[in-house]
């Protein structure tokens, strides 16, 4: 379904070397581990852990702003406010969302299951320390006796080498077709691993998406919380591939300090922001039906936020999304698209470009623009407002036959 | 393409009876008419002309809200500025937009042609009571001589029967597969007619949409003023199929006092918003790549504004619009899309149903929510929020491969 070619498995980025074969147990101090313990009905891989074994268990956490939030969502929230995570249990095949107060005491029994089964292993662990992730259909309840028989299973399966990292990223995959892991090996003495899932409603404020994200440096819970925030604002708010935000959107940063390093501040928002602009990167070539790998720019805008905004707002747009489908540079389907948007603009100053090419110059159409060739996989969309100073960019995709294949066929 | 049947040609309505075999030229005072003046390279039918033979000349207009006008559109602003209205010359074929200061020199022209070809043929005009309506791909120059042309011809053609203003229905099709059309016959004393096309882009603000709207009553250019804004805010504004706006949205009034009556303002309202619900409707049957007609209405609210913009944003939510192609009542998408509207909601206290079945009651799924049949043409999605007493519905379709196919292709 796929038509995105693979990834380069290794780049070069500031402070180290990005890998994208290992995960959330590159950094010490973490075990992982992912089994197929029967939730799906197709056998594949469904519960995955992450176990911090310290000696930190610092973390902070950002959720979806949907009003309407999953029971995993909801008890997740209450261990991240105690600013430490000992343990982050999560499964596929099921959302447990929409399930009332059973699917919450669901989530709490997974969650003392889980601390229970750690501390018989020999690390004292309360439920309190465990948070919950879930994704899958909306509205069925999960089948408890299943999961919490995989869980027991999945403690002694957990393992410290990279394997049980990757392990884990396989079972978290719904619609997705690879796992997607990202690590940063900081001046080869403190590290940054994670792992997510999300091939569908991919949005602005996150997608249905799990990420958990692992380091072995020593930071308090606020310095993990700075670093978080600031790398899902750069990175999965700004990827959009159908406007839609999920009910069971987490992402997750976890510190184990076995490094016995202290980065600065800024260096661990730097490498944090690394890894999650990388897993965001991996999450749009992977988007439900993509087949063109998609850049808007908003350039010239007057503020930060008008130029978000506008390109937000065509990369939703379904009359841009679907002529960039068929490889069609129509230009004026994109200022149409950027006139709806509610920032300033002058619709004569307003300039395009396809891949360089200019297709609109003030306003008005250049010569050859309906010839430029679009036909290749990646299309980088820049708009010039020629207003301000502020430029952003947001991911996102086209839209394809195979999205609506795959959406109009996922729970029936 | 069309999957949905045809509608039924009358209908009764409150003040009368309402029939869709006649459009503009139903009432007293106008002529239209529809050729093929070759701006099309498919030798379809792509200009129309009505013509207000009075003894009024009253008019109101609304106009897209997108800051991106096409030309047309600003000149026609300019005209209702004044309130008078002689005649509407509409091209389909090429929206004019985009096409900077040439362009709308090109609609200027286009405007003078029209007012000396009216005045030779008797009825002294000037190129100010003249508006211009232009709808095709946006970005290229209108082919003028043949345009200017066609301009000549059509003015001899005006027919005051009904089939002139049929033929000017089927002139304005881009993407429409029948034309619309609806007459309103007031008590038998009075009449209002209409006509619009707008098979694609249609959106919260109006659609690309052209839309003309006749009458022989008696009324002030601000009493049309009133009668259209109402009519347009309860009908097309409450048709969304993907959330675009066009440029060239326009949407007249035009009366002609032949009937000699001179309705109360709450009769006018009601037989303007009537014919243009009914056009509404038909443009929504109509969509490009429909194959399920919706309604979205979301009940409950804590205000008007809550229930339109919660009907919207579902409306719009392509997970939901892929889920109901599929005839698949997914309502876990349905409480994802409306928790993420910026209105006041309480996810325990929301209910949903599919055509009157439950699916989902205070939150959580009701018994046999999975098995609700949704493979008949019409679905009535009703959202409850419990919190307070407005409701609204949106009218939109779902998002099918014919969707993608039609939208992928259409410049190119």
């Amino acid at each position: 379904m796929n038509a995105v070619p693979v990834i380069p498995d290794s780049v070069p980025v500031a402070g180290g070397q990005l890998v994208r074969t290992q995960g959330v147990t590159a950094p010490a101090g973490f075990r992982g581990a992912g089994i197929a313990a029967g939730i799906k009905v197709s056998g594949r891989p469904d519960l995955a852990l992450v176990f911090n074994e310290g000696p930190d268990t610092a973390a902070a956490g950002v959720f979806t702003t949907n009003k309407v939030k999953a029971a995993p969502v909801l008890w997740s929230q209450q261990v991240l406010s105690t600013g430490r995570v000992r343990a982050v249990v999560l499964n596929s095949g099921g959302a447990n969302a929409c399930t009332g107060a059973p699917g919450f005491q669901d989530t709490h029994k997974t969650a003392e299951h889980v601390a229970a089964t750690l501390s018989d292993w020999g690390t004292e662990t309360g439920a309190v320390e465990v948070a919950v992730c879930s994704t899958g259909l909306i509205g069925d309840r999960l089948p408890m006796d299943t999961l919490l028989a995989g869980v027991t299973e999945i403690v002694h399966e957990l393992a410290g080498g990279i394997s049980g990292g990757t392990d884990a990223a396989y079972a978290i995959m719904t619609t997705d077709t690879v796992p997607k892991q990202a690590a940063l090996h900081h001046d080869g003495k403190w590290n940054v691993g994670g792992m997510a899932k999300g091939a569908g409603m991919l949005a602005p404020a996150l997608a249905t998406m799990l990420c958990v994200i692992t380091t072995d440096a020593i930071a308090t819970a606020e310095q993990l919380d700075e670093a978080l925030r600031n790398a899902t604002r750069m990175s999965f708010d700004r990827l959009d591939v159908d406007g839609a935000t999920s009910t069971n959107d987490t992402v997750l940063l976890l510190a184990s300090g076995a490094s016995e390093i202290t980065p600065s501040q800024e260096d661990l928002n730097a490498a944090v922001l690394a890894v999650c602009d990388d897993l965001a990167d991996q999450l749009m070539a992977d988007a439900e039906g993509v087949t063109k790998r998609v850049t808007v720019t908003v350039a010239g805008a007057a503020s930060e936020q008008d130029a978000l905004i506008g390109a937000r707002t065509v990369a939703r747009d379904s009359l841009v999304k679907t002529a960039l489908f068929g490889s069609d540079p129509n230009w004026g389907r994109v200022l149409a698209a950027v006139g709806i948007a509610p920032i300033e603009l002058d619709p004569d100053r307003i300039s395009v470009s396809f891949n360089g090419n200019p297709v609109c110059i003030d306003g008005v159409g250049a010569p050859g623009a309906r010839e430029v060739d679009l036909s290749g996989i990646d299309i980088a969309l820049r708009i010039e407002l020629g207003v301000g100073d502020a430029e952003v960019s947001i991911r996102t995709t086209d839209l394809s036959h195979a999205y609506v294949e795959e959406n109009s066929a996922y729970s029936s």
